[in-house]
C-alpha cells in the first residue's frame, strides 16, 4: 500500500492497524511493499473499477461501515456480471482527514465483506482531499479462459432476465433524502429495508457460474433497468420488450406503487439496483433458473430480445409502451 | 469502461471521444464493457495504484496534459522500481464538470504517454464530484515470475544507488508556488526546468530490467530520498550511510544550492522526484552501471547499506551527520 506524499509514521500505522488484517492474500506482501503481485491461477483475470464520492454516491450520513460495503459491493457486482469469482482489490481512499471515529468503523465493514466474498486486499493509496470522501476500488476477478461474459451477445429470441428486486435502492434514496415520508406505522419497517437497499447491495456473486455458463450476455443494473438494458441491447445490435408487471418488487417497493407514492417508470429508470441483467437463451432458460435456485438468488424473466435497433419497451398491463422520461441517471 | 450515475449518450460520447483511442489492447473491449480482461502471458502480474488531487498533487493551473502525464506516470515509475514493464492501465476520473477545454489536452497527454510507455488504457470509471479534480491510475506491469523486486531484500554491504537527480520537483514546487523567485536571467530557465520536473516525472521505465537483474531492493523515490530510504531500510531491516555530496543534482538545483537559495536538507528531503532508489551488491554494481548506461539513464551511487535499525544518516563534506527537520511530506 504506497501513501505517496502521506508516508509519515502516523499514516504507516493507521494502515497496518486498519487494512492490513483484511490483505490476507500472499501477493499483497503486508501491505510492505509498492505493488502487489496478481495470480491469474491459468484463467483470464477480469478487471473493473467503480469510485463512490460522498455526496453523489452515498450520503454524508451514511454510516461508515455501510460506504465501505457499498464501495466494494458495486465492483463485485460488476465482477458476477461477468462470470467472475473475486479475486482481491486495491482500495484508494481521499480523505479531508484521518478521522478514527470514521475508519475504524470503514476498515471493519469493508474488512468484514472481504472475508464474506473472498476477496481480499492487495494494495491501494490513502491521499488528503480538500473536497469529500471518494473510494475508489478495483476489483480483480477469475474466470476460466475466454469465458467472461460481455454486454454484446445477446440474441433475438433470448430471455430477459435480472435478479433480485428493481427500485429498491432509488426508492430507499428518496426515503433517506426525505422526499418521500413515512406515513403509516406499516411504512416504517419498509423504509428502513429500502434505505438499506440503497446503503449497501447484494452483489450477485453465488450467481456468476450460472451466468457464466448460461448467458449470452450480461452486465449488473447500476443506472437503472431501462438504461441498461438499452446498453446491453446496443452492444449486442438488438432491441427488446419487457412486461412491466413482470419486473420483480420487493414487497416495501409494491406497497409504494400500490398506494400511489412510486411509479413503474421511476422504479425501471432509478439507479443503484445493482442486481444481474441478462440474456439467457430459451433452451437454457430452465437450466439457469435451476443454477440459480441453487445458488440461492431469485431470477425473473421479464421479456424478450428482438430484432433491430430501436430502444427496448417496456409494456404495461394494457399492452402500451411506458413513458420514460429519462432512462438513466446522469450528472454531467 | 463503466460509468455508473453518469452513462448517458453525452458521457459515452465524452468517453469514445476521448479515451477510446488509447484502449488499444484486445482486453479492453474498446471501452464497450463493463471489465477488462488482463493476460498475465506466463509472468507475474505486478498491480500498483496512485492518486493525484487537485491543490494536493497538481496544482489547479498545471496544464490538463501535464496533469495526465504526471498521474500515469507516477504509476509506471512504481512499476519500473519493482523491476516490471508497463502491461495496460485503469483510470478514474473524478470531475466537477466534463470541460472539454480541459478534457481535451487532458486525453491527448495520456494518450501519448499510453503509446510512449507501451501502456494502454484497459478501463475505467468517470464519475462527478463537489470537489477538486482527483485522477486514480491503477496500473499493471509484467515481470517473469517470482522476479518482482521489493522494498525488502537490501543487505549490508550493498551499494544503495539513485538514478537522475534528486529535488528538482521539490524545487520547481515551490517555483511555481512562489515560494522561490527568480532574481537573475539566467534563473528563468532554470526555473522552467525545474517546474517541468514537478509536473512531468519521467519514470526509469527503461531502467526495469537492470533493476529487476541486479538489485537486492529497489523502491521510487516519491516522497523524499530520506524519507524512502528509511522505509526501504526499514523493510529490509538495516541501516544506510550517505555521502550527501554524491546526490546526483540537476545544474539548476546545484545552482540553487550554490547561491545559498536552497539547502541539502530540504533536497533529499522534498517530494515527487519519482526517480529509482536501490540497494545493488557490490559484485554487481558494474554490471547494472553497464545495464543502466544500455538504458541511458544516469545512476548515481551514493552510500551503503549498514547492518543496524538506526534510521539512516546522510553526512556531509565534514562527515557531520545532516539535521533532516522532517523526513518526508505528509498531509494527515
Amino acid at each position: 500500500m504506497t501513501d505517496r506524499q502521506n508516508h509519515s509514521s502516523g499514516e504507516d500505522s493507521l494502515i497496518a492497524r486498519y487494512f492490513r488484517p483484511m490483505a490476507t492474500d500472499p501477493g499483497a506482501f503486508n501491505l510492505d511493499d509498492d505493488a502487489a503481485i496478481l495470480q491469474a491461477l491459468g484463467g483470464d483475470l477480469v478487471v473493473t473499477t467503480d469510485a463512490i464520492v460522498e455526496g453523489v454516491h452515498f450520503l454524508p450520513d451514511d454510516p461508515p461501515d455501510t460506504v465501505a460495503r457499498k464501495a466494494l459491493r458495486v465492483n463485485l457486482s460488476d465482477l458476477a456480471a461477468k462470470g467472475a469469482s473475486p479475486a482481491g482489490f486495491l482500495l484508494t481512499l481521499a480523505l479531508p482527514a484521518a478521522e478514527q471515529a470514521w475508519l475504524q468503523p470503514f476498515a471493519r465493514g469493508l474488512g468484514e465483506d472481504a472475508a464474506v466474498f473472498g476477496c481480499p486486499l492487495l494494495g491501494g493509496d490513502t491521499v488528503s482531499t480538500p473536497g469529500p470522501k471518494m473510494i475508489s476500488i478495483t476489483a480483480f476477478g477469475r474466470v476460466a479462459a475466454g469465458r467472461m461474459v460481455h454486454r454484446s451477445g445477446a440474441k433475438p429470441g433470448d430471455r430477459v432476465v435480472v435478479s433480485g428486486t428493481i427500485g429498491d435502492a432509488a426508492l430507499g434514496l428518496a426515503v433517506l433524502t426525505r422526499r418521500v415520508t413515512a406515513t403509516a406505522l406499516a411504512d416504517v419497517a419498509s423504509n428502513a429495508l429500502l434505505a438499506e437497499r440503497y446503503r449497501v447491495p447484494q452483489p450477485r456473486t453465488a450467481l456468476a457460474n450460472a451466468v457464466r455458463d448460461h448467458a449470452s450476455a450480461a452486465m449488473d443494473v447500476s443506472d437503472g433497468l431501462a438504461g441498461d438494458l438499452a446498453k446491453l441491447c446496443a452492444a449486442s445490435g438488438v432491441s427488446a420488450v419487457i412486461d412491466a408487471q413482470s419486473v420483480p418488487l420487493s414487497a416495501a417497493a409494491a406497497g409504494m406503487l400500490a398506494r400511489g407514492r412510486a411509479d413503474i417508470a421511476a422504479i425501471v429508470s432509478g439507479g443503484d439496483d445493482y442486481e444481474i441483467l441478462c440474456a439467457i437463451p430459451e433452451l437454457r432458460l430452465a437450466a439457469f433458473e435451476q443454477a440459480a435456485a441453487r445458488a440461492g438468488v431469485a431470477v425473473s424473466s421479464i421479456g424478450t430480445i428482438l430484432a433491430g435497433s430501436e430502444l427496448p419497451r417496456f409494456l404495461d398491463s394494457q399492452g402500451q409502451a411506458l413513458g420514460l422520461p429519462r432512462l438513466s441517471y446522469s450528472h454531467f
